[in-house]
């Protein structure tokens, strides 16, 4: 037996994950995966529908692959966040999946909400705060799946 | 400051990982992602070229996300996979990402090689062999990064 998950749980544990692994479509239609530390926005609905998830690049010296995850989103906007938790007891997996659409943040005032998001959430963009391009996902569909009750 | 990682030391660590994630990209167009048990097959070179990696479908009920991934290398054989360790401490951070193209594997022998790995590095497959189809990426590329030296 497999299980699903509440909405509401799934959102929290998205919250709370300390890393993800952002899914994006290079320009040729291959897919590309890597880890980011990255932060949901202030929730503006009771029932946890439009989170926004953020995350940035940071301010050294730009790596190869947060280029790629730009262009990446510029040709094809969708993405998919994963965290999970992985355990040798495979009875205690769990995975939240967030999918939406990807977007630079050129609000000022958004890119604020973003970047007090990153802040709060990591002391590393509280000493220096990210000073590239901050990407929000809209998600529009978070699915939550664990391996037991 | 970031740095690359030899072929070598990237290949150990993607064989090493107890939990990759995997992408692929769904029917239509849109990038899918999911964490993933996986094992390296034997080296079959001395430089590391050649990678195999396989993953099965196991003999739970089918998840629908395991058929999902199903569906997408069928219509987009390229994947993704990415191992990574996080840590509070960024400069501790690294990841290796392997891609490559996805194939159910048909091949009896190939079959059996596959799930000798995959039992070798997980109890629950050596308690239980996967019964499911089990697919191989072979890897084109493998790239390795890390925060520090």
């Amino acid at each position: 037996m497999t299980f699903g998950m509440h909405r509401a749980e799934a959102a929290t544990k998205l919250r709370n994950a300390r890393v993800g692994r952002l899914a994006t479509v290079r320009p040729d239609g291959r897919p590309h995966v890597v880890p980011v530390a990255f932060a949901v926005g202030p929730d503006r609905s009771d029932d946890g529908q439009g989170l926004r998830v953020y995350w940035a690049v940071d301010s050294k010296p730009k790596r190869s692959t947060e280029l790629q995850r730009l262009r990446n989103i510029a040709a094809h906007p969708h993405a998919e966040l994963v965290v999970d938790g992985y355990d040798e007891n495979w009875d205690r997996l769990w995975w939240v999946r967030a999918s939406g659409t990807s977007a630079t943040v050129d609000d000022t005032d958004e890119r604020a909400v973003a970047i007090n998001a990153l802040s709060t959430k990591y002391r590393q963009y509280a000493a220096e705060p990210p000073s590239g391009p901050v990407v929000v996902i809209e998600v529009d569909r978070v699915v939550g799946w664990r391996a037991a009750a």
